[in-house]
């Protein structure tokens, strides 16, 4: 399957869809999210201006090269997908959890907010996410179906078998077996659910068949895991400017990461044996634009 | 309105009904949260086997009160408020929050955990939530309406301008006036918000007008309002067995609460009058049954 991940179109795809995100983010804050200015805030804070928007344009260019024709409401569902991520990066950040004091190039929510505000801001930006879903009907035509589909899906992503597990594992490093197995499981629940559910959601949007879904969503769990490898690769290899987030604290956690297990080549490898096989799963449908270069990206990224 | 507070058969009522909650969420926990053994214990430790249950109780008995036949997909619904009810709990009650020790008569969720798992837990009674109210419909017939409008009054009335919000404001005690105004409108937020969708909720399922759904949700805030500054007061008077909470900790912490500002005995009778308020409301629908003993019970509640 050709990539055109060197393509400037790519990049520029890329730039126009964040740009896109960015712009329905506001609008959708600006409807939804009112309360003590504070909150509002540091909810903005986290949300806008920053992020690489892997997830919801995973699933505006699955949406897309699916066929689909309700790009309008496939942007709220987006936005909901990346709320939902900020949630996690927010809460992940805390003092009682990996304690980073840095996130996306800027003072991580806690840092700049105090730990109290930090907790709130992720309770409201996974609320948010429920809202946006909840309300896209009171802005676009969608039918109510593929509200509730795409709800259910990412509720269970989030859940306690998906990131919220995920997180639970990644916290216990010193009560887990240091396997591959247990490194494995961890990233499909924490990462690869997520990413899975976001293609998978914008496959709902465009209203595919059930049996295409599940299609979708292996191709979905493969990138995600490939992703994560790659995550824990940069974060022994790439500097705190690149990466935005505080570099080599896994290895100071002690964390289990994919090359603490099996070395960075060996990672890298799995990591792009993972993508050809998500993109072979997509095989059947052809030409799938951008999204194939976006899975390349994946994986070829260096922040 | 005739109560029937004083009746055996109230009681009695409202035991059976916990014990139908009771059995319900188990069902939905065992569906629903999977994941390490941890976290599905501790999102059991504190859902279950304590709590007034007083928000799906109130969400129930309004399905029942205005005809509602769709008792089912209600209790599902009535489970989904009282997971977000508990998170509240389980995030307000960390150390960097209002760090309380004591819930519901044994050591709060961090207290038994760690703060770690406690943050994730509270995550995920939220997540939970959600993900029982988009599931419902694989276990019960429901029109889809039914689970978005369901869905979006109890996003709303967790965000931030009615749960999160109110916290917030409830943790800048230092930064906001203390006046009358300032604690209607936290208790507005961080209490009646939620209480009022309980009532609002219950009455969707039970298929009521766009019209009378507003009366339900203004009889809900004049409810919530009242069961807040009970709660003040409570904590003012009561001791930490009656209560299951620690006592006396809202005056220690400098909180901005109804009776610090009126005093006691013109909160009690502020509360009185609100539930009187909140009965002329619901006046329209004649006799409604346990639902008039329990919102006198908001009020003449020990704990």
């Amino acid at each position: 399957m050709t990539s055109r991940l060197n393509d400037r179109s790519f990049a520029k795809a890329l730039e126009d869809e964040r740009e896109h995100l960015e712009t329905r983010c506001r609008t959708l804050l600006d409807a939804l999210v009112g309360g003590p200015p504070v909150i509002q805030e540091a909810v903005r804070y986290m949300l806008l201006d920053s992020g690489k928007r892997l997830r919801p344009i995973l699933c505006l260019w699955t949406h897309d090269a699916l066929g689909g024709s309700n790009r309008d409401a496939c942007l709220d569902v987006a936005c909901a997908l990346e709320s939902l991520h900020t949630y996690s990066l927010v809460h992940d950040d805390l003092p009682c959890m990996d304690d980073d004091d840095l996130r996306r190039g800027k003072p991580s929510c806690h840092k700049k907010y105090g730990e109290a505000i930090a907790v709130l801001t992720g309770d409201a930006l996974l609320t948010f996410c429920f809202d946006i879903l909840a309300s896209i009907r009171e802005r676009w035509v969608v039918r109510e179906s593929v509200i509730i589909e795409t709800t259910r899906a990412i509720a269970k992503a989030a859940g306690t078998s998906g990131l919220i597990g995920g997180q639970v594992l990644d916290i216990m490093e010193e009560d887990i077996e240091h396997t591959k197995e247990m490194v494995e499981t961890i990233h499909r629940q924490k990462t690869a659910a997520l990413i899975a559910a976001s293609m998978e959601v914008g496959a709902i949007v465009a209203g595919i068949s059930n049996k295409d879904r599940e299609t979708i969503h292996r191709a979905g769990v493969l990138a995600g895991r490939a992703f994560q490898i790659i995550d824990d690769v940069l974060d022994v290899q790439s500097d705190e400017k690149t990466l935005g987030k505080t570099p080599g604290k896994d290895v100071r956690d002690g964390k289990l990461t994919f090359p603490s297990i099996v070395g960075v080549d060996a990672s890298k490898k799995e990591a792009f044996e993972l993508i050809e096989k998500a993109k072979w799963e997509l095989g059947a449908w052809g030409d799938l634009g951008p999204l194939v270069a976006l899975l390349d990206f994946v994986v070829a990224r260096s922040s």
